[in-house]
């Protein structure tokens, strides 16, 4: 049981957040964000999975299960900092070192991250200089949190925040977050960039069981590309000043806290997905009567995945044969002669396929539906009573052009 | 040892063709294409992993694996006879029997293959109408191999023909072959649609494990865009008329044999690749310096199916940092702080990347290099000797044009 309501990494009791143009690489636009709690915060972290990981995630992972408490976390648009050596890591530091001034903490409680083109060095002079810039505007306002939402941007078209309120015993616990995508956006651990903050007392074990557990149905159920980033990372940091009771066991606070984190996740998770790289549709794909969670998961992102399946949504065509055919090749196994498919969205529903061939339908409502901004599939696979869901978008003429010269 | 001929699948003795224009989906075109050979041939044949396997695919796997002489193979273009249960199986036995008739031939040494829209059913009445038109037209003059080749493109800009020939025990062996692409390209076993004919003397096993073999290295390593196909299929067919001394065991005369082949699977498999839906050039990634085989063609696949190397690649960008990212995601283990990576094409050779890092480089010469209608990334992980060469193609707007509306 939780409430949704406005804003996002300031929604929760004491955390604050800037923004400021520092010019890294966007020019007229603010690149910098900075994320302070007033008091320490336990810290709960995943990270990509790629071989190339990013300097920033290299250094967010120590801090994070080295144990330490974190108060602020600096945030930069344009350039990622990833394969950059020995050079990117010294920047990390640099980063840490000149928000611990700015802010007087301790420069082992400053996380970094960073996103952008892969390969170039950080302006170091401007990433201080917007630091000492962003230091003295701090905010807890929900506008402060929405500007930052807005500075960490790169292509997303559209900022992407979330919060909810969880009364745990008995007093109310906010949770809030926002993160950013969308090109290069095939989480393998968690997503690009998400930053989730909540003034929630938790222990630092369940905190990152909580966010560890929940990423694998949120953050790791999306996909633009198939192309999974060197620098994703999620922060959730959690500073206590809710007063609920602390939670320290698998209690009912617990799952009522997991419950209001998954809405946030999976909220910012479906933002991602339907502000993918020139998309034009979110496309939701949940796959039903599964012998197990994993069996179904697999089908569902191997569905999302595929070129050919997100070009016909493109095209508002019900190419189903795409679909059965992505979950031919996903390594799951199941019966083709065996599934029921169905197209859904605010048009309507409609049956496609029963048992692996097409019944008679219109395809000029198969059309309608597929037309809509939100569009499902739902593949029944008839094995048993697992289910899954993933989520993707259209691939469009706009993801080509935003990718054939992204650095220019 | 090989000389490259002129030719396709009429190059070997023995082996004639014809095409039709059958009306089953196209309009105004041939579409419909028939392989004879003037006596039996041993076939070998290997045939999609997909779990969603088309009809045709399992009516040859059945004749194959079954033992019995092939005789004939009988493609349409169109309409791929996948996701069309029972009455999909029908119509390839119904598709024999008319083949056999017209050709005096036995219905079990008929081979069928379709490609095109999944879902739909066969036409059987124009399939059938064609094959009797076909069957008096059959000849064995290079020509009727080019028109059996341009009779099975689909979204193929290009037909795709090659032969080579061979002296095994003092004879000259013909080896020729005809494939099309190009959407739903990321063979797992073996590509879309390929047919290899050859007039060698060789026992049935060898056959097929000389093309069972050769398809790891040449189909398995190309990718237009992830989608294993329902109907991916190599037919290679050997009618023994060249008279050598039949191939029984691994010697000399076995080993120019692959060789030879080779060159066909390699040539037809890299056309395929560089004619992907859409695309402007053929992308191949090679990958040097690996502790094995298997680790390097991981790294290699990973490359070229990366949508956003795709992309840049289209955009003749430089974005190194996506090449290193998508192997960085392949699974395969390798220190990313010791890649050396290079671009090369017909403009030149050029390093980007030394242990990791970007060199200085021209990003002009990059560009000029990226220009080219066959571009080579090379990259070289320095931890051994084992090599890999994977085949691809860029990501255009005609690939999202083409597959947005597919079926209209």
């Amino acid at each position: 049981m939780y409430e949704v309501i406005q804003g996002g990494v300031t929604a929760a009791k004491g955390f604050m957040a800037a923004s400021t143009a520092a010019g890294i690489k966007y020019k007229n636009r603010p690149d910098m964000a900075m994320i302070y709690s007033t008091v320490p915060c336990r810290a709960a972290g995943t990270f990509t999975t790629n071989l190339v990981k990013a300097a920033p995630v290299k250094w967010d992972k120590n801090q994070v299960t080295g144990g330490a408490d974190a108060q602020a976390v600096i945030v930069n648009a344009g350039i990622a900092n990833a394969c950059t050596g020995k050079e990117g890591m010294d920047y990390c530091a640099r980063t840490a070192a000149a928000a611990a001034e700015s802010l007087d903490i301790k420069a082992d409680s400053v996380l970094v991250a960073s996103t952008g083109v892969i390969g170039m060095q950080l302006p170091m002079d401007r990433i201080e200089a917007g630091i000492r810039a962003m230091a003295p505007e701090l905010k807890g306002s929900l506008e402060s949190g929405t500007k930052a939402s807005k500075a960490i941007m790169t292509t997303d078209t559209k900022h992407k925040e979330a919060a909810v309120q969880v009364v745990l015993g008995g007093m109310p616990v906010t949770i809030g977050g926002m993160c950013k995508g969308s090109g290069m956006i095939h989480p393998n651990m968690c997503t690009m960039l998400s930053f989730i903050t909540t003034d929630a007392a938790i222990s630092k074990e369940l905190l990152q069981e909580a966010l560890s557990e929940d990423i694998k149905d949120t953050y790791n159920m999306i996909s633009v590309d198939g192309d999974t980033s060197t620098n994703d990372t999620v922060l959730l940091l959690a500073n206590g000043l809710a007063g609920n009771p602390e939670i320290t066991e698998k209690n009912e606070d617990y799952k009522a806290f997991c419950e209001a984190l998954n809405y946030i996740n999976e909220t910012l998770a479906k933002k991602m997905a339907g502000d993918g790289e020139g998309c034009t549709a979110l496309f939701e794909v949940k796959i039903k009567g599964a012998q197990t969670k994993e069996q179904a998961k697999i089908l569902a992102k191997s569905v999302i995945t595929s070129s050919l399946t997100k070009a016909a949504v493109f095209g508002h065509d019900a190419n189903w044969g795409r679909i059965l055919c992505a979950m031919g090749y996903s390594g799951a196994d199941f019966d083709p002669e065996q599934v029921d498919l169905y197209f859904e969205s605010a048009a309507g529903k409609l049956q496609i396929i029963k048992d692996g061939v097409a019944v008679e339908y219109s395809e000029e409502q198969a059309t309608k539906i597929l037309s809509q901004q939100e569009v499902t599939a739902i593949a029944d696979i008839k094995m048993g009573t697992a289910e899954a869901v993933a989520w993707g978008c259209d691939l469009t003429f706009d993801y080509v052009k935003i990718n054939a010269d992204y650095r220019s």
